[in-house]
């Protein structure tokens, strides 16, 4: 996957930032202020509907000069993806995003367009898919879906929506916690963190850093690098899964 | 299963208090005092070994006056629940405890050992994985499971550590809109909040509300009803999955 123009975003959300306002020059590095028309998925919503949703994403690519259309207003969600010049993916829950894509046969499409050279923008939940697995989301798995397996656009784990610490007077894990639970039963693995604010901008082999709270990577037995704003390394620098032969493979399309 | 003899808590720890500290009155609740072995399964441990678990647990039991033996001593651990008077299973992250019990032919163990009066202790993960599925977990995905599919000992999910709000600065997901999530995805159902430090004493149909912080029964529509400590209720109150029909099947022994 030589051409993968991929932007993957933390969160839709920095500090008190309005929706995406903390993007749009991550948005323009991905997308270069060409004129194309942008196939949004709406499908991590889960508490409000596709049409607030679309509401919300709609005037953040306008305002920035891009064409703008919800899947769910296309009668055939497979032949728009083929023909969107680039896909965007929003955040949610991601086990209802997975689910969705997998029932409506639109997991092999997203793959092949971005194959093809279709740059690919995903935020939380659209930035946690687009890995080999979801297994470092940080969302409640609501729906069962047919596999944890996702998108495998890029070969290694990301984690949204980093926080450290926890809150006081919880007992639960906290974040550092539970990502070293996913290294200890999953070694060599590592993975990277992105603070709210934060993304990773890749194209083809290479990633670049943005935002200026940067990001963390994560390697076995506690080993915590920061990634600071700009830089720049390989994709192949990062230990993704090394296999991944043994997973369940996506349910064809009903 | 009208025998069921179930204790499910939130936590291992409430505030500042050592493990397991605030739940003797708890467990004698259940064990009512009688000479019986303990069965513990460490299987939601993942950073750190099975020894350090058992050597957390055990002076809890034994103290109390409860005989103990952990999972990971039995050559046989089929006939080893098969022969325990009482099994603890305890927190840690609920898709390894899942997954382990799958793998090892536990599940239908357990279920049969419940289901012929052996009382059921769980905490956190231990709780979580005695409902219908684990959709209601904390935890991260960090392996995958062959199914979502929990024991099925009480017919409604129970979500542990519940804090409410989110922390400072972070625009993830509070627990409200995670479980307000699943109840939009699922409805009817409806499910069983406990904070650290309270429980559910489940005998034959009836359950009981332990904990001074009591429980929170989420319903569809955003409504939260409180149910205060002492509390007693039809197991039938609270709306489980209508049918799970419709879900994967554990994985057959190896």
């Amino acid at each position: 996957m030589n051409h993968r123009h991929l932007l993957l975003m933390s969160s839709s959300r920095k500090d008190q930032l309005g929706y995406l306002e903390h993007a749009h020059a991550q948005i323009h590095a991905l997308l270069q202020h060409r004129q194309q028309q942008v196939v949004f998925i709406p499908y991590a919503a889960v508490s409000f509907d596709y049409e607030r949703y679309e509401d919300m994403v709609r005037p953040v690519f306008e305002q920035l000069g891009y064409g703008f259309s919800s899947l769910h207003r296309h009668a055939d969600p497979q032949a728009a993806l083929q023909q969107a010049d680039a896909i965007a993916v929003g955040g949610g829950n991601t086990f209802a995003l997975l689910k969705r894509l997998q029932d409506a046969g639109l997991m092999s499409v997203i793959q092949d367009r971005v194959r093809q050279g279709a740059p690919y923008i995903g935020w939380s939940a659209g930035g946690n898919v687009a890995g080999p697995t979801i297994r470092t989301t940080n969302d409640m798995p609501i729906v069962q879906p047919a596999s944890l397996r996702g998108l495998g656009l890029l070969p290694f784990q990301v984690n949204p929506h980093f926080t450290p610490g926890k809150p006081p007077g919880h007992n639960g894990e906290s974040r550092e916690e539970r990502l070293a639970e996913f290294l200890a039963l999953n070694a060599p693995e590592e993975l990277v963190a992105l603070p709210e604010g934060s993304a990773l901008l890749v194209e083809g082999d290479q990633v670049q850093v943005l935002g200026e709270r940067g990001a963390l990577h994560f390697r076995p037995r506690g080993e915590v690098l920061t990634l600071h704003e700009g830089k720049r390394f390989a994709l192949s620098r990062i230990q993704g899964p090394a296999d991944m032969a043994g997973w369940p493979d996506f349910l064809p399309p009903n």
